[in-house]
């Protein structure tokens, strides 16, 4: 099990501080798990305490121990409840807190305890912090993306015609958990879910579902209403696996296209369209252009190959983003997508997902993650990028 | 795939008006998926709005024909932001909002919309009415239990020595998901997860760590220190396997004990009283005591077997409850618990799980899903209760 070195942290910490005093925060708390845990190395029940010029403190409820094994920080505070932090507190007045992500009741159950504290959404910080990865983070992903790659190479061993898409899905599970996936990818939502077992076949890739997605897939119910179903996959089909893989927290995400016996021609040719905007929208992220200019530009590629009305989405169902930058969150900076006016820099890391929907009929696409680094991009995913015919 | 009749929504919603009518609200919204999910069947992206003296509207976002064919309510209305609410609420004066789980900023986002507007926390009013499950729900949560039922008979064909405890998780996981298993279990919080492949075996039962439970597990990381690990299972080892099942939304927990070889002594005596405190607890349950004082009863049962050391957890990890109320949430009300005032119903679901854990050695106990009906009880769960050698 590997432990975030210390020197990782005190970095974390030392990015985040500059970032604070742009605030005008004399300290921020984090309560949030994805966020104490990119400046702590632990995910046991704690929240920590950043002051402008002290020393990090990280209050731990359960369990202290772990905690102190995973954790490089100094100070852990054991508590039993929030008014022990307390004496810890004295003389804040402008304080950052996750306030996108932690309940109302919570905030306010915690100012009382503060007192008579200004607070601050602390959220941008650590968001801004994380859109750029360290080589310890990047040796992280890379794991991750070697378990990929070895799912990915397992489906023409598993997928038969007449298996379920959920089967399927279970399966690639049940071998990607052997090799270290964790199972669940996390985003930064009250009601949003990711599930992993994104597998769809013909009809239910055209299928839209809640989710921020051009395709949803039909799920097993009403109340899982996204990814794989208990349609079984037949002959001829466009079979798309969007398996999203997490290892200690670190996520990658990618989508190849399988078929049994052959895949029609319509998904051939849109399978190409897609390979060759995400590799031209890659040479454009080179050129220094602007995020929302790369948005606009994937589709004017897919207009001028003839696929407009497919592409991400279709109708009133189309999404507006074409690449989401992933980390410990699934969804996290940078974006290619409309509103977004930041160039993408060195060491940032994204899944950039061109795909075509066709209603009615099925999807297909390809998705890589990617990372930018001495001005170029690699592809983490390294999976083979052609149709497999199984 | 099953959708919630609409006599079965109208109820629950003619149950909810009382409830709102007593904390005085004119009207809820719920926003936070559960409880839309339970008052109007569906759990595409949506809100939904309960009127005092009207009839409710679902307001949704993505996607519309299907929140139509889940939803039996007669209001839908589609909605692209939070402000096109503003023509429903004129009126409104005091207004149930689920506070406990609403990030701050969205509430505050709300509150602007919602204009001169008393917000209270409605939470407390879908946890009420959902502690009484109805025949609909129960006729789902058996469906829920014979999946688990099979999982858990699949255990011994597939448990084998040297096998990595995730493994068996993740083979678990495969079939159950195969059989419509839904893959997550879902808690009312913002930080916690729960893992639904609990596999743990040896001296991985023994360690605690974040969650609230007698036995945390290894888990595979820093970041997902619950659960399964890359432990290998070994001959005459504790193995203990709590695996909840999650369909069409709704759960079931149960755990099972299960060796390689042979089980030692020490556990399969320790199993032995697991099982005496469960029926007798439930016996004690249909006397109509208050919950408290079950779980005290539950402890003193313990105690007279010389387990009071373990039982529940050791020294300052041991647990304050005995049973967690379950259905679309895994820790709902009732709770048999400290600081718990109330007498256990008909139509209640709750799993009971008496466990021993002894530090540094191992775990063992037994865990089912029950319901309480027609003055008695009944296991949901009813998977064989014996130790099973592999």
């Amino acid at each position: 099990m590997l432990f975030t070195p210390k020197r990782e942290i005190d970095r974390r910490i030392e990015n985040l501080r500059p970032l604070m005093e742009k605030a005008s925060l004399d300290g921020a708390f984090f309560h949030y798990k994805i966020d104490y845990y990119y400046l702590s190395g632990t995910m046991q029940d704690a929240f920590l305490l950043v002051p402008l010029d002290a020393e990090p403190i990280l209050f731990v409820h359960r369990e202290l121990k772990r905690a102190r094994r995973e954790s490089p920080l100094a100070q852990l505070v054991p508590v039993n409840s929030f008014s022990d932090v307390k004496p810890y507190v004295r003389g804040l007045r402008r304080v950052g807190f996750q306030l996108d992500v932690a309940p109302y009741n919570f905030v306010m159950k915690f100012k009382e305890i503060l007192g008579d504290v200004e607070l601050v959404n602390a959220s941008p910080l650590t968001q801004e912090l994380r859109k750029i990865k360290s080589p310890f983070e990047l040796s992280i992903m890379e794991r991750a993306a070697g378990i990929a790659k070895k799912v990915y190479d397992k489906v023409p061993e598993l997928l038969r015609e007449g298996m379920k898409e959920i089967e399927l899905g279970g399966l690639l599970e049940a071998y990607a958990k052997g090799l270290g996936h964790e199972g669940l990818l996390r985003t930064r939502s009250m009601n949003y879910e990711a599930y992993t077992w994104h597998i769809l076949s013909g009809k239910t890739g055209a299928i839209v579902s809640q989710s921020d997605s051009p395709m949803g897939g039909l799920g097993l119910s009403p109340a899982f209403p996204v990814g794989a179903s208990m349609k079984r996959m037949r002959r001829g089909e466009p079979i798309l696996v969007d398996f999203g893989i997490c290892y200690h927290g670190y996520q990658v995400d990618q989508t190849r296209m399988y078929a049994i016996g052959h895949m029609p021609d319509e998904y051939v040719k849109a399978y190409e369209v897609c390979k060759e905007i995400h590799y031209k929208v890659l040479d454009k992220v080179l050129t220094g252009a602007k995020s929302a200019e790369i948005f606009e530009y994937s589709k004017q590629l897919a207009d001028d190959a003839g696929y407009g009305d497919y592409f991400l989405g279709y109708g009133e169902y189309k999404v507006s983003f074409l690449a989401h930058g992933i980390g410990i969150e699934l969804a996290e900076l940078p974006f290619i997508a409309t509103k977004q006016s930041y160039p993408l820099e060195d060491g940032m890391t994204f899944a950039v997902e061109p795909k075509m929907v066709f209603p009615g009929k099925g999807a297909c696409g390809i998705e890589n993650t990617v990372v930018l680094e001495q001005g170029t991009y690699r592809v983490l995913t390294t999976m083979d990028e052609k149709i497999t015919i199984v």
